[in-house]
């Protein structure tokens, strides 16, 4: 932990603010024997970091939270410098990087978070010397147009659209083919923005949503109610743009999932029939169709959507922000056919395009969509300009696109179909190894790379299909109950992690079924590696049930 | 330009995407010879693009806009690898560099992006090699209660509250001092999206404003109008907010300033006089001061605009994106003299705390009012959980918090202050000189370190004041277009940056005045450099209007 009172005492009186060491910090070196120093700090960055973590997974101190959060409560800034660049680096590696989360290691399979290959740290120290700030021409130039390209490219990755669209659209500065935003979050926050107000679009009296709120677009349109369906597993970024718009998060309405946990068609189109013909003041803004659930990794029949959003005119919203790179995958693009039927679409670029966090992205079918959410100011995106920042959530942004543009280059669509495949195929290897095991119980059949499971013996499995809805839930409460404390304790361990999470039971009883969550993304990740966590979960569950009595 | 054939012909041959080569990527070397590899590839990063870009400001080779954009159609990935790290890095140095914004050199000065300390470089670079996610403990660990510090850090400084409320917050689970998010943009809109919904908050027979949504809020407070005064050079995301909130941007009611472009309090009082008495259906969510505003860096006067939400119980929101930090210069803080009335205050770690893009902030005084704007799932983010995620817009985010903090210890509160104090100083300088000019005409004068201005000869200055309007108008017309020109014409030539911008002139003809904004905040600019740029404008002036025939 940060060992703060020697430290300062050491640097306290060499440390002071002045304008000669000041103006030092903003001019790069010219002499090489300092530009030698500046590149060598580059080295415990680049390893020193990772030597650390690569001991452990989790925590590699047996240092609990509260305790660690003991240490962090000084809130008062120093008047003079603390550290130089030297000891601070000296600093992270020692004290703050041995209590972060391995999440590079091939052992961590439990989040949507993993290993990157080593040259996206590269590309993101350039996007950081660089400094362009892309909400505008005049501090980005050329990453504006080539921002313009490799949305283009990813565009037609996902739509495929004809030669003339994308010659016609890509350096075209009046039509926006996508937009980079900080996560999914603000993905499918932008997309249904962009459905918002295009389906409240001015009209006579009325001057759009965007401009006159919701209260005047409900009247102008003769409604009172504006709902967004969705899959129960649905991302909860969903229901808060639900908040956020204004349309309120109880008018994102989850539909029923079938066994495979995809959305439901019939009760779909029940609900859509039950709107059109019941109620009349209820408009139905977008239908979210999931290409990879977050806790599943299940992707909805997009065609099916598809095909229901057209028939219905309603807009067709696909939440790749995890799948969407699979269709770089010859083997397995057809798990994500529909796809370009959506109006618009979710990518995650540190998800499955392995780049650093954060960037999310959103791409829209029609090249105007997006002018319907388009602000101006007097000082920088003013009408006509090429700035990128007059369609877009933020102000303010990072070059990202230099990143993923290079990221392409460096991977190919092969490269990145390489991972994607190994996740899916190791997700079925896993599948079988967990059926295999007598004293686990697969949970949802990987479709991608995710899949989830709980310790169940095979006893218990069939105490299950024999009890009475009684019995059931208690044995499956107890069961939810060890579930949650072998994931805590593995965890806390810190040798390997995986998630947990909380499903709905297909049957009629609705129940809770709280189950593993594994992640299979890192290239590293193999079916032995997979074996030792099932391996521990077994042990930890046999020392906390040492006389197996559930 | 890219010089795309013969660098693929090159390559094409070697480059094939294959297992072996994929999994090398993600190991992190362990001989030395390869450690030394990737950490010379650091070099031409630090030092490459820079030396290209030292040479000019703007666009180092002269290829237009349009002639750019045609080495950008292409739109389709390779299937195998185009380039690897090594050929990739030469080409941004070669070919993307030199078109890039040299936003860092001491002539630009038209913007808020500015340089850099250089080991902010290495700080971005740690922040990716650690690569957490501070979403969820679970994929941070350290890095959450680090934030949890920093964030208390700054609410310290500008809000200064009792030792004991830090003691009780800082890690306080429950509790939120800030959060950090994308950048201004994403700031001002969670302030006015936590005080819409603790505006809107559940009562009786409601369950709030996020749950039911504009139209319910509305019914339940029986009011039929919101709305959000700022003066009207309140930053473009106020109005965006609004929108976005399904409030309509045309709610958010633009206040008059007065000379020194600060909001008029007897404007406002004026507003809410008017809604009070006679707009029963209206309610006032917010006011927003501004701490330097993004035209002119005017600061509001905040300490009234406080005294006026307390009286009428109104939330204050404080978008000091820009000035905030002023508060670290003993010598100017009593410019944001009132600041900590505010129940949020907007801050952009790259604006003037000197960070790589892209940072916001945003505080709030009583540590429970984002409760109202919380959102949890099954997965992460669980109630009761310490995840930050629980209570921001974005989900995924990296972990800016490193880099904030340790910039706050490299350089203390000395080292921002020496930069302020440089930036108004300079500012103040570069007035004086402008007067000095008879060529030259200050249309604002610097508060902070922003300054406009335009080319307006003496004898026009004393043709505008005799004038009656009609002819005022038409000089002013003729002077705007004359600025316009000189403005893009100086940009072009590419070796120093002012931007411009629009603004409406006191006097009651509400005349658009194009004037030339500078923003002074890096410390290599000085007045010498200041006085080139206007040299240059002249001689642009002079080489436009060569007989002076305005």
């Amino acid at each position: 932990m940060q060992n703060k009172k020697t430290s300062k005492r050491k640097e306290k009186k060499e440390l002071v603010a002045d304008w000669s060491s000041l103006i030092r910090v903003f001019i790069r070196p010219e002499n090489e024997a300092s530009k030698n120093i500046l590149v060598k700090y580059m080295r415990p960055i680049l390893f020193g970091l990772h030597d650390f973590l690569n001991q452990h997974v989790g925590v590699t101190r047996k240092v609990s939270l509260k305790d660690m959060s003991t240490c962090f409560t000084n809130s008062i800034i120093n008047e003079q410098p603390e550290k130089n660049l030297d000891s601070l680096i000296t600093d992270l590696i020692e004290n703050i990087a041995p209590h972060a989360v391995n999440i590079a290691s091939p052992y961590f399979v439990g989040h949507m978070t993993s290993a990157i290959p080593f040259f996206m740290v590269h590309l993101k120290t350039i996007v950081t010397a660089l400094n362009q700030n892309v909400v505008k021409l005049e501090t980005s130039k050329i990453v504006s147009v080539l921002e313009r390209q490799v949305l283009a490219k990813m565009h037609r990755l996902l739509y495929r659209q004809e030669d003339s669209f994308y010659d016609e659209n890509i350096q075209n500065p009046n039509t926006t083919l996508g937009c980079f935003v900080e996560d999914g979050t603000l993905a499918n926050l932008t997309a249904l923005w962009a459905a918002r107000d295009n389906l409240f679009a001015p009209r006579e009296g009325f001057e759009g949503v965007e401009r006159e709120g919701i209260l005047a677009a409900y009247n102008a349109y003769g409604i009172k109610r504006c709902v967004v369906l969705v899959s129960r597993l649905g991302h909860l970024s969903i229901r808060k743009a639900g908040g956020l718009l204004g349309l309120g998060n109880k008018n994102i309405i989850p539909v029923d999932v079938d066994n495979n946990n995809r959305i439901k068609l019939d009760s779909l189109n029940n609900i859509i029939k039950d709107i059109k013909e019941n109620e009349k003041n209820t408009k139905i803004l977008a239908i979210v169709g999931i290409a990879g659930t977050t806790e599943t990794g299940t992707v909805d029949p997009l065609e099916e959507l598809g095909n229901i959003c057209a028939e219905n005119k309603i807009h067709y919203h696909i939440d790749a922000a995890w799948g969407g790179p699979t269709i770089m995958s010859k083997k397995y693009k057809g798990l994500l056919k529909g796809l370009k039927l959506a109006d618009s679409i979710t990518i995650d670029g540190h998800k499955q395009l392995y780049m650093p966090m954060t960037c999310g992205m959103v791409y829209f079918k029609d090249s105007r969509y997006m002018d319907a959410v388009a602000y101006h100011s007097t000082y920088i995106n003013r009408p006509g300009s090429v700035d990128l920042g007059i369609k877009s959530i933020a102000g303010s942004r990072e070059a990202n696109s230099i990143i993923l543009d290079s990221a392409l280059k460096i991977m190919g669509t092969q490269g990145y179909a390489l991972l994607i495949e190994h996740g899916i195929e190791t997700a079925a290897e896993f599948a079988q190894e967990i059926k295999n095991r007598p004293d686990f119980q697969l949970i949802t059949e990987p479709q991608l790379n995710i899949i989830t499971y709980r310790i169940c013996p095979l006893r218990i499995q069939q105490k299950l299909a024999e009890a009475i809805p009684e019995q059931r839930k208690a044995i499956n409460q107890r069961l939810n109950e060890i579930t949650r404390i072998i994931q805590i304790l593995q965890r806390e361990a810190g040798k390997s992690f995986v998630s947990r999470t909380t499903l709905i039971s297909e049957n009629n009883l609705q129940e809770e079924i709280v189950v593993f969550r594994c992640v299979i993304m890192n290239p590293l990740t193999d079916i032995t590696i997979l074996g030792k966590v099932l391996d521990e979960q077994k042990k930890i569950y046999k020392m906390i049930l040492p006389e197996d009595r559930l």
